[in-house]
């Protein structure tokens, strides 16, 4: 693209660095700017700025925090023997909705993949171990993605938890509420009706 | 949502307010930024704060320039006497694409729409008829999208220009080239019948 100002060409570089946002999706997103009032274009630049500068993570779970311990962490009515696994502050917001958890998260802040360079260094798995060598929690939910990745990282932390006296569950992988059994893949349906569970236990909710 | 950082969740306010851009993706572009260098952020910031408060129009075409004429009306090789009609830079930047015109431009800075509260006084359309006024420019070329509002504007000034001296045209509505008739709407089927050209007069680009 041929712009006729500098200034324009390189606000639309560097919009169009971010994800999913390519050349012309950021010309336009820069020109809307330019037509809203200066003040809205100084609030995001403030706010992006103030996020990526004083951001902390919390010195419990890891979690994305203005604090240097979180809301959750230092919620007296938490369950602080139970730990759920996740891999960002994504999964925490939304098993945080469902209202159904009442203990504590830690955040890996990724997955170990190969492919994109993540081992288990760049994770935060040392201190969840270390964690768990205090002796005072009792279980570790794994709430990982269910892919290749997932479970790899499932199963290297499970492996370096053997010795420990800690119970590891996993979230329960089945069909989803409300969907159809024909249109269910084949593994999720293998899967619940192994994993089924006794009637009585599924009226709970 | 419910987020477990005030800076994250105005963060995320701040960027679903750019168009297209929803509560999740937000999300999803700041936490990318929140893994990338803090320079990245800083240059973003920076880039749209420049661009906002530091960008000019150019005093002739209305187009976005940094200097107080734009690199196309300061072109002493561009052809004067012809103005090109547009709704705003990127159409600028695709017909300059072409590089099949060599006179200039005039940025209307939008379209006639009441539906948005749009009226002729918020576009440049007076100071498009001054310039006719002074006696320079003998051809107008409309080049707005072709829809309600676009059509509607072209009217217009079309109007407006009536009693003086210039010579107004609208850019050919066709058959896209490439394109296979029979998958090609009515109306511009119908337009590119109507306004068929001398079959020598095709063979020119």
């Amino acid at each position: 693209m041929d712009f006729s100002s500098k200034l324009l060409e390189q606000a639309v570089a560097e919009m169009s660095q971010l994800p999913g946002v390519g050349k012309r999706t950021a010309l336009r997103l820069v020109l809307h700017l330019l037509k809203q009032p200066a003040d809205q274009t100084t609030q995001l630049s403030e706010a992006l700025v103030n996020l990526r500068t004083k951001i902390k993570l919390c010195n419990n779970c890891h979690n994305i925090s203005d604090t240097e311990l979180c809301e959750i962490c230092s919620n007296k009515n938490r369950i602080r023997e139970i730990v759920c696994v996740v891999e960002d502050i994504r999964d925490v917001m939304a098993i945080e909705n469902t209202s159904q958890y009442r203990g504590l998260y830690h955040v890996l802040g990724g997955k170990i993949s190969p492919m994109d360079g993540i081992g288990p260094s760049q994770l935060t798995i040392k201190s969840l171990i270390e964690k768990v060598k205090v002796g005072e929690i009792e279980e570790i939910i794994f709430a990982l993605s269910s892919t290749l990745e997932g479970d790899t990282t499932n199963f290297y932390i499970f492996k370096q938890l053997g010795g420990l006296k800690v119970k590891t569950s996993t979230i329960a992988r089945g069909i989803s509420v409300g969907d159809e059994l024909e249109y269910a893949d084949e593994v999720t349906l293998g899967r619940s009706i192994t994993n089924r569970i006794p009637f009585e236990g599924s009226l709970k909710n």
